[in-house]
Order: structure tokens, then sequence, then C-alpha cells
């Protein structure tokens, strides 16, 4: 095994150059097995292995830096810098992340797990060489599918300026997460299809050379004015930026990558170099499924089929039929989403109704504001997002949708924690940014049937609205309790005295096991299903007061502008009248929170049932 | 007067065309002088009257629909649909917006405020009139500073696989607010310095047509396949997408853009109309000063001069000193701007150390991580920027900075309520969304000497540090009071008894005048500066408790989420040692903010100090 050769960065560099194709294999077999038993981001990483084998033997780490974008392709750098052993681990609590972490190790110098960042903080490195004299290289790895991002542009826009050392890898596998869209995609494809590769040094320029006049044309635009001169080589967009362009080059072939990064480090201004690689190269059924092993599940290696068979639901699942069947209703509604058809489960609808689905690529902000564009024309947009993408689209929420009050409904998938993406994709900011937004409303399902209803609502609705909910298996009980959705009310499940918990969709489930076993503890114990978190529920929670001592919010979000907050101001704004009870927040603490395994997690941020029991006790017992 | 006659939306197609050049005049006379009375949005008004002219003359409003980007340049659209008299009372109070609205006419079909969201939003409108079988015309016009935004790229991407009419307009005036930047503006030079205007029916390659082989090459090239025809024509990249491209045009030649308009209607596809306008075209202080003039206070037509000379200096000013000042003793010090050199007073720190200020175009998502990518280098940046404006990258901090918790300061100007410019510029949830961000630290100053020594703290601090300041004169008494800035500390300006006043900021200055009041009435009062917004000063809040039975927060922020709900939270969690004191929050409400002078905003809102003393009033009276 070449690859238990390699104890850290830089010993790549002894491997004998025949050999590595064997270490590729071995990276591979490698990356399979692990990400089988564990779970991860697959056809991304089996894609990248000799572009970072190259991109490791040209560079010297962790002097140089690379910066990845989104950052879920970068196994093979954590294997070929010293954190073999951490797959034992991957994405579990405690365990080696699954995204670049500069807490893990010197060779990660900056943290992503966001699509379309990398050019903008590789520039910053660079700008910071440059004014502390340094000169090491920086590499800002990126995929074309994160370049459909609109800050890739933004930064590329600034890269262009540069008159110092910048190198882009553009790693082209004419795919984001699924298909890749829209005229960037196009032009690119463009260069990919063309016959021949460029060779860099002779600039040669093939594209014209199949024409009927050809070296004559070649040599004479060879000789025109540079803003002509440019126009006919691939990538000649980036080449009249002021953006050098090498490539396309082959990203399987070490040995081509190598000279290509050579001549990359010779440019004294930013240069992109285009590297066209396949996803999931070197394991069929992901080169066959890429959306499948984008981030998989673990997995059987022979068949390619998830270890773990889906017995219930999920909540995706519900919004996915939901959404099919007003499809048919509702001649009005329309469905957007950025780049994630398969995981917002809007792919039966896409196939459905073509016309009436946008998938408008990585791009949150254009999502929103387009969504808005369909409800002024008189539309029904449904925009289907996760919770923590959905934050780049924050001031497209509040400026092109709510202050003209438009009828967009937000379907937001992902909310509350979601393991072992960790910090980067934990949905437990929205209810936070989203409460303080004028004209927003806000809602979140108990149980599956209850995602249907609001679904339905919403799509009805007059105005901006959110409905949250969480990854993963949808709760399927209380299937009794399904009154009407009616604007801003909640619902009573269980009605005593004493304590009172007022829980926010998928805290419901945790409400049920809390006041099961208070009861069992000769507790009062009543429910409260918020259903909605904007506007909140005054009439239910005045009701709430008059029997209870103590009101316990539940919430998958953090502290700062959330449920919690919002029922406290409430209570409290009425204390004049000396009979208001006391309050307990239970919500996820002020901080990030790491990876790991969603039932661990919550245990240790303290909202798992056990925790809330013990806090309500004591609590309770104070008051008392 | 040709203008008086035009009375609403399509009267200009009465106008005979030998006319048109007198009506641009006429126009442009009347913007001059109302604008000079009432200040408002000069440079970009004056260069687009023929562009909006040739506009209208074109369409058939309000079933076509145009989209201004940002929208400030509305104003001869706004003339030309009945809205002449709209102008006396121009961005005041109860007057006319200085931005497109759909609440002010039916021609205006989107609200806009923000650059770069006119060609997402339009397309939006095109899809929805595709899908209802409608065949109106959807135009987005934007400027060639908005290009430089990602979104506006985004929806560029999306445009390209259009197969239906939609038309972008690209006013180019080489300019955003203040020069243009990066390599689309330099790409778009290269086309704008072309020898010769493209004959667009022709589709003649101009460029070409001047090197040796000239027509051979040409007619070689249109034959030959399409990857390499569209390569030489100018906005090739636009072509190359999938978007039509027609020009450049002369944006002050009415009938040249009434012909190309009639070329741009006939596309099954995007088309992107490229026209050439001069920014303040028509009067010469605004050509020659276009900073100045872009939002311009009221002014001495004939000498271009401000009316009200300044004789405070305002925040913006003492940011500006401060940063020059702390460049020369901190040589890692970095500024960054999005398009706002001259607005956030960065001006005079770029002419001093220009290798350490960037102007990254408007693209505040970029300037943000860039900033992290220049922290995570060893920098010590700081990003200044317009509290609305930065609502673009509420992911980028919260997922670029605030994870890693890097060093980037961030120097919030315009915080708070900004008066004329209306509901898309008001700086009113900047505490609510940095709040709920972990790692994040917030400060606000209380008076000029406070803003000075908080910056030099926050260059020294090692983590994410906001600074938030109001627009205008900075508050220059209480110079007494300049304790070292201590992380997390307030401090007692006075300290008595009962009613204590916990302000934020510029709200220091009301309430000395509360205190006043108060005080002349036989109340005993207290004033607390917060200082820090962020974390919350516990123990200044548990020494108030002692001897106040009423706290009065005061913050110029919507209330959701802001600096009254964390105090409450606080205090309110201590309820246990029942002696909490009463707790009343003073904050905007949680509504959109529309325009008008900020005096009388602030009594509208209730936070000027006689509603804050009638409320006070009322709370004490009904505790006591």
């Amino acid at each position: 095994m070449i690859l238990e050769s390699i104890e850290r960065e830089n010993d790549i560099k002894k491997v004998a150059p025949e050999q590595y194709n064997q270490l590729a294999q071995e990276i591979r077999e490698f990356l399979i097995q692990k990400i089988s038993v564990n779970g991860g981001h697959l056809g991304s990483n089996l894609g990248a292995v000799e572009l970072t084998m190259a991109l490791h033997l040209s560079l010297n780490l962790p002097e140089d830096k690379i910066v990845w974008d989104v950052g879920h392709q970068s196994y093979t750098h954590k294997l070929l810098t010293g954190r073999r052993a951490g797959f034992e681990n991957l994405r579990k609590y405690g365990g080696m992340s699954g995204f670049p972490k500069r807490n893990e190790s010197e060779c990660d110098c900056f943290d992503t797990g966001h699509s379309s960042t990398s050019i903008s903080a590789g520039l910053g490195l660079v700008k910071a060489r440059d004014i502390m004299h340094q000169n090491h290289t920086i590499v800002s790895v990126i995929g074309d599918g994160s370049l459909t991002g609109g800050m890739a542009y933004e930064a590329l826009n600034n890269a262009a300026r540069m008159k110092t050392n910048f190198i882009i890898v553009l790693n082209d596998n004419n795919m984001s997460i699924s298909e890749n869209v829209g005229g960037v995609s196009k032009y690119l494809n463009n260069i990919r299809t063309a016959d021949k590769y460029l060779d860099m040094k002779e600039g040669i320029y093939n594209s014209l050379m199949d024409t009927k006049l050809g070296e004559p044309i070649v040599e004479s635009i060879r000789r025109a004015k540079s803003s002509v001169k440019h126009l006919v080589i691939p990538g000649m967009f980036f080449e009249d930026m002021g953006i050098t362009y090498l490539g396309p080059v082959d990203g399987h072939n070490i040995n081509a990558m190598l000279k290509v990064f050579r001549e990359a480090k010779r440019c004294k201004s930013a240069v992109l170099v285009h590297v066209l690689t396949n996803k999931g190269k070197g394991f069929l059924p992901a080169e066959r499924h890429p959306a499948r092993f984008h981030g998989a599940e673990p997995f059987d290696i022979e068949t390619g089929l998830p270890l773990k068979q889906k017995t219930k639901s999920n909540y995706t699942d519900v919004f996915s039929t939901v959404m099919c069947k007003m499809g048919e209703r509702e001649e009005k509604l329309v469905a957007i989403t950025a780049a994630m058809a398969d995981g917002t489960g809007l792919k039966r609808f896409r196939n459905m109704y073509p016309e009436r689905f946008f998938d408008v690529g990585i791009a949150e902000e254009h999502a929103v504001t387009f969504a808005a564009g369909l409800a002024a024309g008189g539309l029904k947009p449904v925009v289907a997002v996760y919770s923590s993408f959905l934050q780049r689209a924050y001031d497209q929420i509040l400026h092109d949708v709510c202050i003209q009050n438009l009828p967009v409904v937000f379907a937001i998938d992902r909310a509350g924690l979601v393991g072992s993406d960790g910090e980067t994709h934990q949905g437990i900011f929205d209810l936070s940014y989203l409460s303080s937004i004028p004209n927003m409303n806000i809602m979140a399902p108990k149980n599956k049937w209850e995602l249907s209803d609001m679904l339905k609502f919403a799509i009805d609705f007059e105005g901006p609205i959110a409905i949250r909910y969480p990854r993963g298996e949808a709760f399927d009980e209380l299937k009794e309790f399904r009154a009407p959705i009616i604007y801003g009310k909640g619902e009573w499940i269980y009605k005593e005295k004493d304590i009172v918990l007022v829980a926010v969709g998928s805290m419901l489930k945790t409400a049920l096991a809390v006041r099961e076993a208070l009861v069992l503890d000769g507790y009062f114990c009543s429910i409260i299903n918020a259903r909605f978190v904007k506007p909140i529920d005054t009439d239910i929670l005045d009701e709430a007061c008059r029997e209870h001592s103590l009101v316990v919010t539940m919430e998958e979000n953090v502290a700062s502008g959330g449920f919690g907050e919002k029922v406290r101001s409430y209570l409290d704004s009425k204390k004049g009248s000396k009979v208001t009870p006391d309050i307990l927040n239970i919500t996820i603490p002020d901080e990030y929170v790491e990876h790991g395994n969603v039932d661990i997690l919550r245990e240790e941020v303290g909202i798992d049932a056990a925790s809330i029991i013990r806090k309500i006790k004591k609590r309770f017992e104070r008051e008392a």
C-alpha cells in the first residue's frame, strides 16, 4: 500500500511518478470503503483524486494554501495531510469533519461549507500575502456548479484586476449537485466539447483551425489588436476580464495537470486552470447516479444500494407529494429550487409540470427575487430550499419579497439540527432571521399531516409565508389532531394545569416525551402546538397563563431572536396584570453546533427530553 | 412647454419626433430645478432621460413592464406617467418616493432600491407572462455598476436559457456610484471603445475589418461553426451564454434607440441592449462631479454648490479621520468598500494607503468573504458599509467570518433611520440580524469621540465586531464621558433611582432630552450608555435593578430580535429573585418605515423624546 506511506503533507512527493496511478487507485478504494460505512460525499471526492494529488505535488503545504469551494471534495486532501485515521470517525460527533476546518489541520487554510466562497476567500489570502511581503502560492478550487453562484462572479470580477499570482482551479464535471444549468454551463460546455485541447505554451487557436482559411486566419488574428485576438481562444471571457485562462486539461491525468500548474504558478495575474473531471470516477454506481452519491448514506459496495432501507417517509417526501397534488388543482403554482431538485423533493413536480418548475442553479439570491417577480406577475411561487442556504437570500426576502408583501411560499427543509454536515449546514437560525422581517409569516408542522395542511394553507395565503421542517423521518403520530390551519393560531394537544409546553414543529414529539415523564412523576402538564412562530398566538398564550404557572417554550433554533424570546416579550409586556407565569425557553444555545448524530447533538445542546425534564423540574421546584 | 402636455403614460407618443430633443431638454431643466430644491438622485436621472423616453415610445404602459434596477433613475419615468406634481414633495414624508413603488402607480411594476435585482425580477415577470399566456413586453434596465453585483449574473445565467422575449437594457455610463471597477468593467470598456458601432441588422463584424485579411476572414468565420462565429462580435460573452447582444447604441440618440428596441422586441430569447449614456448629462457640475451629484442635497443651480453648508462633522467624517490615523499606526489595517468609497468616508484612506484599500464594486457578499480571507491571512480588515446593504452579506458574516471567529471589523454607517431614501434604505434591522450570529460582537457609540475610541478598540479586537452609527451629524456633547472601552461593558451617565434609561448609540442624545423633561416633572431618572449591544452588560443591568423600578431600553432598530428583547430576556430570566423591575422597550415597531425627514419619522414610529416621555409616564404611573 503506497497510501500507508503517506503520513503527512508533502509525503506524496516521495512517491515515484510511475506509481501515481496506483496511489490514485488506492485512494479511491479507501474512500469508497470508508464512505460506504460512514456515509459522506462520494462522487465529488472520487472526481477530485488526481486533481488533489497534482495540487499536492505542485505545492508546498502548509505554506501554500488551497481553498476548497464548498469543501466536501476535500477528502483526498485530508488523506494526504495526515488524517487517514480520521476517516474512522468521519462526520461523527467528536470525529473528523467532512469539510475543511482550520482547527483540524494547519493545511486547512479556510473553512468552507456553502457554495461559491472560495475565490473571495482566496483573493483575501492573496492580498494578505502581498501586503505582508510573503510569496507562497494560493489556489482556490471551485466546481462548475459553484460558478453559478453570484459571489463567485463578484470575486472573479475582482480577481481580474490583480497583478499578482492567484490560481483558480475550475473543477468542471459539468454538474453541480444535480444537473448544471444556465448560460455559463453552456459556455463551459462549448469549451469542453472543443475538438482538441489547447497547447498552452504555443497558444494555438485550435478552434479556428478547422475552418476553411485555417492557419492564415489564426496568424492574422494573432497579430490583430488585443481586443480581438483573445476572442477566439476558449476561455476568452476570462481572458477579456483580465484572467489568464489555461486549459482545458484532463483532470484525471496527473502529468498533464502538473505541467499546467507549473505554467500557472509563473503567471503574474489571476489564472484560471480549467480542469475536466468526472464525478464519481472509478465507482460505477456513483458515475451513473451522481445525485444519489452526492451526499451518500452508508451503502453496499457491491450494489451501491443504501444499507438502511427507508421505512418511514420523511418531510421532504410529504412536501413532494403535496406539491404534485396541488400542482394539478392550482394552475398558478410554480416551484423554484437552487440546484436541489432532488434534495428538496421537487423532482416529481419537475417531471409532472416541467413548465412550472425552475432550477436556477446554486443561486439562492436570484431564486428569491425571481420568485418575487413571479408573484408580482400573478403566480404562486414556492421556493423550496434548505434552511442554512436560505441565509444567502436574507436581503432578497426582506427587500424584494416582504416590502411588497408578495405571496411567496418558502418551504424550508433541513430546519433545525441536520447532523453530520455540521456547523455550516445546521438550520438553526431561520426563526431568528425571518422573524425580524416585517410582513413575513412563519409556520412549523408537528407531523406529516400538518405539513400537508400548512403547505395548502400557504399556497392560498396572500403574503410571504414560510414553513420550516426538519431533516429526516416525518413524525407520524397525533393524526387525530388535524384541526384546520387558522392564521396565527396554535392548538391545544393536552390541556391540564401548572406546566404548559409550547412546542414549535419538530419539538412537539419531544414535548410528548417530556410530558409523559412529568406526568409519571405526578406533575400536571399541558401541551400547545404553536403552529405559528410569527405571528405568535397571543390568545392561546393568554389562555395558558390563566391555569399555568410555568410556560416552557421549545424550539430547534438559537435563543437570540427566536420563538422563546417573542413569547417572553409578549407575556412580560403584560406583567402589569401581576398574574404572569414563569417562563423557561428551551432553545439551542447561541453557538454554532458541530457535526454528529442528531440525537447526540440534541443532548449536547440540551434540547432532548431528559435535559428538558431536568430543567423544568429545577425551575418548577424553585417556583413552588 | 411640451412637458406640460404629458399628463399620463403614453402621452409622449403624441409628441412629434422633431420635438423629442426639446422635450428631453425640458425634462432636464425640470429635474435640475426640482432636485436643486428637494435633493435627490441627479446624475443617474439626467443620464437616463432619452433612454426613458425611447422606452416609453417603444412600449405600451402599464401592460408592458419596466423594472428599474436600484430605481433611483426612475424620475423621467415618473414624469412620463402622470406624476409631475409629485416632484413638489419628492422624498418628503407622505410625498412621492424617489424609487419605483407599486402602490404609487400602475406603471411601477416592481419596487427596487438595492442593486442588481432587476434581471431576476424581470425574469419572474417574463415567466409569469408566458405561463399565463399573455404577450406584453418586459424590460429590465440595469446600470453597469449594478452588473458587478453577483445576483445580476445569477439572473443572466438563467436568462440565457429562455426561448421567449425578455429585454435587458444595460445602461452603461462606465460608472457605478463612484468609479466602476473590475474585469466586467474592463470588458464593457473594450466594447465601448470599439471604433464603430455595429450594424445590428447586418451583423457585420467590424472589429475584424481593420485586420489585414478583412472581409475574407469575416466571411469565413461567419460560415464557421457556431461556437466560433460569435466570438468576434462585441458582447460575445452574452451571445455565448445564449443572450442576444445588440449594441452598443448611443443612449442620448432617441431614434437610434427606437430602432434597437424594435429589433429587440422581435427576439425570441433574452436580448441585452447595450446603451451608452453619460451620467449627469446636460448639467456640467454633475458631469464633472458624478459622486457628489449621485444623491444630492439641495444645491445652487448656478454654481452646483450645496445650499446648506455643513457646519458639524458627521460620523462618516469621524470614521474617515480615525481610519487614516490608525492606518499609520497599524500596518496590517486594510479597508474594504462595496462601491462606496465616498459615502463611507474611505476616500482619504484610499488616497493615503492605496495598497491597503479595496473597492470591490457593488458586491457586498464578496466584500465580506474577501475580508474573511484577508483576516485569515493575518491582516486587520475593516469593512465599511451601509446598514441596509450589509443585509446582502448575512450568510457571509455568519458562515465565512463568524464560524471561524475571524477578526473582521464591520463599520456600519447609516444605521437607524436614514430619511428620504425610505423603506429600502432604513438601517433598522442590523441589531437583529447580527445579534443572533454566534461570535459576533456589536457596539454603538454615543458621540463622536466614542466612535473614535470604539473603532480603535475594534481594530485591536480578536474576533468579529461591528460598530453601528447613524447618518448625519455626529453628537458632540458629553465629551467628559470618555472612559476606556471595556469589552462588554456599558457606562453610567447619570445615576439616580426609579427610572433608568438604557440607551443604544444614537438614542443617548434622545435619552438626555427625556431625562431632562422627567426631572423637571419631579421624577428621578438615570441613564446608562449601553456601548455594547452584544454581549449585553449584565453587571450594569444587575446594578440598575437594585435602585430602579422601571428599565427603559432605547434603540433605533425594530423590536424583534433587538437590544430590548435581549435585556428583557436577561432580566426576566432572573425573575426568581422577585426584585426585577418593569421593562419598557423603546424600539421601531416591526414594520417598514417609509421615506421622509428623520425627525418626522422618529415621531411617527414613536422614538422621539416626547413619545418616550409619554410612554414612560404612563408606565411608571401604572406601576406606582
